[in-house]
């Protein structure tokens, strides 16, 4: 299945436009995509007439020209006949956003399921949904039915997502990528995943040329999981493919169980054999933004030994940074007498005497831009040291705005990962900026600084592909 | 040792200013104090003369009349003959910013820092540091030596610090709990804690009535350890106690043996005798917030049996909330049918078949502020559960800013402890306002939201007060 056309329709009709009431979900996807999206869309509404001046077609079958996409937002008995309307009218995807079919665990919401599925399978008309939030797709279409002044968006970017919950994608992707400066390929809401479902995505991201990594959020699998752990042990050859699995304890399954269509599977056995394939498993929230971050400026860097350096403006960090790495699987090796004095050697004198040349090092808050700069261009060069975390704390007084330039320098000539902490001021935006748009992603917490270079290691762990 | 005039002194002498460096830590500390704080401040330099037309005196001695407190910033080699002046003028404290002490490793620094000791035991002066960031206690001084443009401070409140590294002060607490809407009472950095050291401020906190929870960050202690596991043990009974333990890896050990004139005990065993007395360890950064916040709202609220409720707008938060929440050790109680039906019977028409009534409550994106409010005033008065997470989502369209004032009505009532989660947006702010301006604390993520609640989970199985 091409799934191309479903994320880049150029003619989408939304069926199921309120003309009474502007915050139904129709409108809001309608207005979303006229004002906003690449696709032209059309209004439909049985009783017709218009909407804000622009015509309400009675059936999607009265818009002139050929319809791509039906976004559906009607009860859901009346989702079948809509179904078969938009079959007759040539379209080819469908998103279905109403609720009330298989995850009302009702035989009539089942059997409306079954029904919607069978026209679309007959059709060959690529299904979303049903219950499903909607699609994230820019510049094309937008369906998410949330309000926008009640959500935010990401940058474009290169990490693709499919979530089984659409609340998930909204707060823990959309939202948490945004203030984290990760950019999205393209985020869906599968629902209740009738047709296209998480193995459908894996096929679909490993194909497009602007993704690089993925995420899916899953609260387990039944007839497909098999073939999800199949098809993402071709994918992760690739390209990294991150998990996040709801459901691992017996509450949590519980919980899934009353809210999806899916049967949770064990969840258990499924994070077992993903691992096998090379999947990397994010165990909470923070995991899946620390994962998405690195893998959008390095994909293809595993570390091999899990061997780090650790430069600090201060020692504290710099035994949190250790303990915290240690417990991550990550090691902080010891540094020989010959390249603790050669450090010595390359920082300023007035540092000379204070700072700890050991690993972690710790330069003192007395450090400047070019010790940090030296004493990481000396380390990344050493054999042994795949990737280094700056703990860069912009209130210590001689580092400047101009830090993650100069460390973004050193990083281009040695190519390995090298992360940053600094903390989280708004007045800090000017360090923090320095160091991402020189390649050095930033994050605000020494954990999320440590997650970023385990999921490296995880690569490097679990990765199947060539060279690992 | 009362150490009130410590952290209220009236008159302070800062000794060694720079005529010519207007950044020299010690201006610092004597502009911050000159502009922001109600003690008065004096300039101590021995060439004399004036900064910015106002006088700088050549030696303590002859600044006139008293003198409570002195911070001094000049080299160590000098710090023993400044602390006798300070002797002779009847300074009661000395807050010593200066490095190059014990933690040099140097018998040269070492023998320093036992003359300056002497010095100050003799003449009955209360020694901050050396080797310390200074202290910050509002509204009478603040003697961090940090440039104020490159850093930040929290609102006023009743959680007191006390650290070992002066940059875990800055950004681990300073920073976060500023981020996080965390009232401070009193910051110390204890440098070398050569007199004053994490024993003496677990006394003074616990005498604070302005302070009702308090929080150390430590990488080990020698002889006084004993001292502070039995001292730790009494003051668990009146107010939480909360240790953050850097060190407890081999890599973490060393690096704080080698930044530091602390001995780094074994660590370890000193977690075990800690839990054994109510003190409660925070096993990461996010912790130590999460932990401060809930006990700024709730500190007399152990949870007996551990039972929680949640109550989400989305199903797939209420599984990773299951999840986390069974990992952090909490229980998430297994609701009757009646108790179901009874759930079924408080919510809107609009939501009655479409939510879960099982726990986690899903109420769905469909759910209003009404629905939170009556399914919360319904479960907080069962006697089996103790808490309540809710998971509020500000995008789901019948959720709005006044949900917090509705649900602390019904925490106001009932009187036990509800967190909630709120993504992390700006334009969320009215909601999170709602909520904590009414008694619930908001954090932004759903572990944080967990953590608060295992930190009272914690309490009730270490607490040692009566009535646990």
């Amino acid at each position: 299945m091409d799934l191309k056309g479903v994320f880049e329709p150029r003619r989408v009709a939304v069926i199921g436009v309120s003309l009474s009431n502007p915050f139904h979900p129709a409108n809001i996807v309608y207005n979303k995509n006229y004002y906003g999206y690449d696709s032209e869309v059309f209004a439909v509404n049985p009783r017709g007439g218009d909407l804000e001046r622009r015509p309400v077609y009675k059936s999607v079958c009265e818009i002139p020209g050929e319809v791509d996409q039906a976004v559906v937002a009607v009860k859901a008995r009346l989702v079948p006949d809509i179904a078969r309307e938009c079959a007759q009218a040539g379209v080819k995807s469908l998103v279905v956003l109403s609720g009330g079919f298989a995850e009302t665990r009702t035989s009539e919401g089942i059997a409306l399921q079954d029904e919607l599925l069978e026209v679309c399978r007959r059709n060959s008309i690529a299904l979303i949904g049903p219950n499903c939030l909607g699609v994230y797709s820019p510049p094309f279409t937008n369906s998410l039915f949330l309000p926008p002044e009640r959500t935010t968006l990401p940058p474009a970017g290169d990490i693709a997502v499919a979530s089984q919950s659409g609340a998930f994608l909204v707060d823990q992707i959309l939202t948490r990528f945004k203030e984290s400066g990760v950019g999205i390929s393209v985020g869906v809401s599968i629902g209740n995943k009738a047709m296209i479902d998480e193995v459908s995505m894996l096929r679909h991201f490993a194909e497009r040329d602007d993704t690089h990594a993925m995420v899916f959020y899953m609260e387990g699998m039944d007839r497909r999981a098999r073939e999800f752990v199949e098809t993402a042990g071709e994918v992760t050859k690739s390209k990294p493919v991150v998990v996040y699995l709801g459901g691992k304890s017996q509450k949590g399954m519980e919980a899934a169980r009353s809210h999806t269509a899916a049967l949770a599977g064990n969840i258990e056995i499924m994070s077992a054999a993903l691992k096998q394939k090379g999947v990397i498993e994010a165990e909470n929230e923070s995991e899946v933004t620390s994962f998405s971050k690195i893998f959008s400026y390095y994909r293809n860097h595993p570390l091999r030994q899990g061997n780090i350096a650790i430069i600090s403006a201060s020692g504290g960090h710099g035994v949190i940074t250790a303990d915290l790495a240690t417990k991550a699987g990550l090691k902080v090796p010891q540094f020989s007498a010959e390249r603790r004095e050669a450090l010595r050697l390359v920082v300023e004198d007035a540092i000379k005497d204070i700072a700890s040349f050991q690993n972690p090092v710790d330069l003192t808050g007395s450090a400047s831009d070019q010790d940090f700069e030296r004493v990481l261009d000396y380390l990344l060069a050493q054999e042994d040291i795949e990737a280094t975390i700056i703990l860069a704390l912009p209130y210590t007084p001689l580092v400047t705005s101009f830090i993650g330039t100069r460390l973004g320098q050193v990083v281009r000539n040695l190519n390995k990962p090298v992360v940053a902490y600094v903390p989280n001021l708004a007045k800090y935006g000017m360090v923090l900026e320095g160091f991402e748009l020189n390649g050095i992603p930033v994050v605000h917490s020494i954990e999320a600084a440590v997650e970023m270079l385990r999921a490296l290691r995880l690569l490097a762990l679990y990765c199947t592909r060539d060279g690992c």
